[in-house]
């Protein structure tokens, strides 16, 4: 079957040219950009049709463009960077009702589908976050807790939930670290060891379980910090 | 304190004025946008700033330009677009475990927080369901069935969990209606008159019961209509 060819400018070639770096990781995030000049001459473009480019891939997220500094990756997927957008206007209350959602869906998928490496992998950040734990450094620890649940949701080998999954938490991590008085390094729930032991069992029901006691701590917490 | 004033170029100020348009319900789905020269004088813009604007617009799906006829409204967040794209590359399996855990976190939410007005909307969606079933009419059959989910998501008065579903079931009611070989309005699953009298009931297990008693049989469907 013949099909329609699309019809772009050459300016939303170049925009997908620059996704297509940032999205493959030639282009890594937090990384500053190559040169408007170098840019022109690889594309082949000229400067008004590069700098269109360069502001709608930094009006969705993906670059950010610093005054009198250059221009640096922000974001690596166009879904990411939108959700994210619409993520932060919304309350803590709304955002851990969508991760009851998905969590309680990842770990049911990973009691059935997790391979050996899934568990190695959960079972080392685990025990990363128990030695930050032990050492009280909540900044070691929200980053191997932030490791073990993507190594979770991983195993419940879905890329979209994963892909959903991966925005919301950032803002989460951030919303709950910075308003919890509660300092998770403290707290009995941090670690997860009976929701991994859950989905080494493959006891869906048990890793269920342990998703909603959490979550049920966090929504607490975000009452306590009067955000509904 | 004072806030550092975002930098924007014309082309994103015009973005942004436009695309307010589109959320807010002015310009509707469907619909054909104004008249580029009545554009360019209300906004009094050039025509290439007007068109870097509506270039951009329509890259991430809001608008959409048909050679010869004119620029319509295509979606009216950017959410929603970038959702759907992204939904697009998933396969049925994948988009049904999203749709698994949004549903039964919308109908558990739904049980403790619906409204008599929730409830009287989700019953007179039932209703039209039960009438077009009668008929064996299927495009009015999987109308009411789509208004009937969101008016049970709407319940749940989580804004961010109404907003991803809506993006996703355009997408999976196409692909149920599309790949299926067994016809909804033939099926006894049709209808949810057990789920929405969970939800009256404000039992929150039974209507979670009831969710993962449709989408098992939905993805029974996908895996034999060989998509997995």
């Amino acid at each position: 079957m013949v099909e329609k060819i699309e019809r772009k400018s050459l300016a939303e070639q170049v925009y997908d040219q620059i996704k297509a770096e940032i999205t493959n990781g030639t282009w890594k995030i937090g990384e500053k950009i190559p040169k408007e000049a170098d840019l022109m001459s690889n594309f082949g473009i000229s400067r008004n049709t590069l700098r269109e480019a360069i502001r709608a891939l930094a009006h969705i997220g993906l670059l950010e463009t610093k005054q009198g500094d250059g221009t640096f990756v922000r974001n690596n997927s166009e879904l990411n960077a939108i959700m994210q957008k619409r993520v932060r206007e919304s309350s803590n209350q709304e955002i851990l009702e969508i991760r009851h959602a998905l969590d309680r869906e990842a770990v049911i998928l990973a009691s059935e589908r997790r391979t050996n490496e899934d568990l190695e992998s959960m079972k080392k950040y685990m025990k990363l976050c128990h030695i930050a734990k032990e050492k009280r450094d909540l900044k070691e620890f929200v980053k191997a807790d932030t490791a073990l649940h993507l190594a979770i949701v991983k195993a419940s080998h879905n890329d979209l939930l994963l892909d959903m999954y991966a925005n919301i938490l950032e803002e989460i991590q951030f919303s709950i670290t910075s308003t919890t008085e509660i300092n998770p390094v403290e707290s009995t729930h941090s670690g997860h060891t009976a929701l991994v032991s859950a989905i080494e069992k493959r006891d869906k029901e048990q890793a269920a379980r342990e998703v909603t006691e959490y979550i049920t701590l966090f929504k607490r917490i975000a009452a306590k910090n009067g955000d509904n």
